[in-house]
């Protein structure tokens, strides 16, 4: 927390950074000017103009920049581009920025390189073996999350130890990252947990085993990110600790400590993945900077796919052809229905998927959800056919109306159920709702509404 | 951080609660059995057991817990619940439920009243006075958003009167709660702060003002949710302080203070809150508890909304319904163009929305998007043309493969066109791009695939 007066207005007049600056500067290897705009620019501003830079200037830039600024920026920039940058640096000029960022950041990004060891084997073998440890650690467990960067004192050490130990060291501890002082015994199990209002308020000749926490609340290494959620829900904690699992030789040996703030980003992260993962945005984050065979290929797996299924839909249509030729009409008002019950649908689904997650509804629901769905459907169903069938009745008559009315209506019910109840049963089955309700919706509402609307037409209109 | 050693297997064994139990123990009024559950359930239990009772059964949940319980399970139901349980409550009963709310809580609940002064008025004056002040600024600003729980100390203070307040108060003042000690002049002007590490090292004797960081950052109470996410992006504080606004009589005098907590926990609602209110879900938050008709209401207004775009895109079909009588295969044909333009158009919509929200992309860069996609778009319509144009041409022959594939094929880069502009527009335009670009998306594609798929098949096949 540094000074300046004028703080209080901090980021409500943000100076752009002009990109035709910034790649003068880079094309002049401008260190000095490349390293006041690191210093001074608003951390939004530097994303915005280095991840519009073309690939080949991004790369002069780490180049031209010193590690720890350098740093600064790797760790602003979306993990995708941090590693295309690591990767087209010389490997000892890569291995200086990866020793300036924190233990998390190191061990995520290392895990994402193609050929870690290529780095790796350039910094300080204990460095080195650290992060090999941190990034064995499945991505989304409390090992994979947790920083290493803690105090820990043994269980004989005084107020006074650990109070020097701070004094003598106030550089290396930021203010954020010390909280807490961990106190493990002979082979490194956690033991307690030393608040620093405690230290404040105790005397220094005061063993720390009589003022600390005895036997505080810990997460294994492989708790899953769902438990760590429910941890921080339950606890107003800023971080737990780390340690390991019942399995391990020594288990509740200290690892390292998992930040709130950490979970907070994983959980945000997880919600917004929601809308893109149910639009068939997966593995892995596109954007727009990544070559362009990659995108097409992420994106073209998913809507051949969609394809399949729509093809299979439409049969219904295929196999009713006669009708059609029969009365034309239909042919307007199929899109219609199609795209109304998906509507419909899908809105059932977003309720679902935020039960879901606010932990309201969960899978054996599926009847309650089912019922509530069915009153919502039924009601707007019929305001929904009543708006049709009065426009198609204008339109083509009585009989048309009815017809087109009666099959919107059903319909609806149809698809309400569905979307309310799939993505239910797809937890419940352990498989992603947000990738897999989309299309099993659109699917069965598809083929539920044509059939309804075709049927209908065949045995009433051609009556009429 | 309370102590147990198995608490190391915490939240791994969750007993599930009986909701037959919960019942029984809610009819019989048994107050003991129901403290115990509130204490020693695990959080999301409580919250899915106590959502899915009926409604009168809440209510009467609440008559039977007393007040700090009563406050606990109220401080976990979703928003919309808990003001309506208090509500139902009789007024006495609910102030003593407010009462025991953190600061944050009570404003968020009390702005969502129907009645506030109901309650209010049942509350000591000066906490009463204190919520009102609180609940008037609004919910998305910093002001809104801060608690008033917070330590200050004149500057004349020593290091001494700081630890002689902690240590008296020491069961006050959570963890979680104090970092900082804040200091501040005779107008309540924020001055200083004191992290809790400068407390620890620091003689008894000194004036607070030697050793704390002066003129520290600090946020205006009017500063939006943006402004507090990118502040929290840049600087890795657990909280910051909340000061008056420059046009105030006494402007940056200390007000409150703003946890990142739940900055980070608005940023996690706003990124969730996309999905929904693509689909419709606006206007508060659903929840399937919610009365029928409010529920169907809300979704209704967006479903009449699509029902017109949709008439209006499929008016194309209906102003070529000679070309339908003449080749009838082509109704197969046209809902699957739509549905797989509306596909690649939300794809292209999904990331636009991701980029916005990283930053990475600005209105300023719709060129740029829309380059990309149209790469994107070329790549995979030409791809997805195939694929359809093959099936098309074996189902009816060439000139029919030829027209839909073709039709595909170019409706697919119109759809990525207008998926990846929109978003960028609309946020230029300060409207909401969640809410705006499905429905432009899909009218604009259906209007536009319909329209080549008639056209061109008016002029081919039936020459053909």
């Amino acid at each position: 927390m540094t000074a300046s007066r004028d703080s209080v207005t901090l980021s409500a007049d943000v100076v752009p950074i002009d990109r035709r600056d910034l790649r003068r500067m880079i094309d002049e290897a401008s260190a000095t000017e490349l390293h006041a705009l690191v210093d001074e620019a608003h951390a939004d501003e530097i994303v915005h103009a280095v991840t519009s830079l073309p690939e080949d200037e991004r790369e002069k830039l780490f180049d031209v920049l010193d590690a720890e600024r350098g740093a600064a920026v790797l760790e602003l920039l979306p993990d995708s581009q941090a590693v295309d940058s690591l990767e087209s640096l010389d490997p000892d000029a890569a291995a200086e920025l990866i020793h300036e960022l924190d233990s998390e950041d190191q061990a995520d990004l290392i895990a994402l390189l193609d050929d870690p060891e290529l780095i790796l084997s350039r910094l300080p073998a204990e460095e080195a073996e650290e992060i090999r440890d941190l990034a064995s650690y499945p991505a989304d467990t409390a090992g994979g999350m947790m920083g290493t960067e803690f105090l820990a004192f043994p269980l004989g050490s005084t107020v006074g130890d650990v109070v020097k130990e701070l004094q003598d060291h106030a550089d290396e501890h930021s203010d954020a990252d010390v909280q807490y002082v961990y106190v493990t015994d002979e082979d490194g199990r956690l033991r307690g947990v030393l608040p620093l209002r405690n230290l404040v308020v105790s005397k220094r000749a005061r063993k720390i085993s009589d003022v600390m926490i005895a036997d505080p609340l810990a997460m294994p290494s492989d708790a899953t990110l769902d438990r760590m959620i429910a941890f921080f829900d339950d606890h107003h904690f800023l971080g737990v600790p780390v340690v390991t699992t019942a399995e391990d030789p020594v288990p509740g040996r200290l690892l390292g400590v998992l930040q709130a703030a950490e979970v907070d980003e994983a959980e945000a992260e997880l919600r917004g993945g929601e809308f893109r993962r149910s639009q068939g945005i997966v593995g892995g984050e596109e954007l727009r900077s990544m070559p362009l065979l990659l995108r097409s290929r992420r994106r073209f797996s998913w809507l051949t796919l969609n394809i399949g299924l729509n093809v299979v839909a439409a049969s219904v249509i295929a196999r009713n052809l006669d009708v059609i030729e029969a009365i034309a009409p239909l042919a307007v008002i199929m899109p219609i229905i199609s795209d109304m019950s998906g509507c419909s649908g899908n809105q059932a689904v977003a309720v679902s998927m935020r039960e879901l997650s606010l932990n309201v509804a969960r899978p054996s629901d599926w009847f309650r959800v089912w019922r509530k769905e069915a009153a919502v459907g039924s009601v707007n169903g019929i305001g929904l056919g009543l708006l049709l069938g009065l426009a198609g009745g204008l339109w083509q008559g009585p009989w048309f109306g009815f017809v087109v009315g009666a099959a919107l209506a059903a319909n609806t019910l149809v698809a309400v159920s569905i979307g309310g109840v799939v993505p239910l049963l797809l937890k419940g089955l352990k498989l992603d709702p947000a990738v897999g309700a989309g299309p099993i919706l659109t699917t069965v509402t598809d083929m539920c509404g044509f059939f309804l609307v075709l049927t209908m037409a065949a045995n009433l209109l051609q009556q009429a």
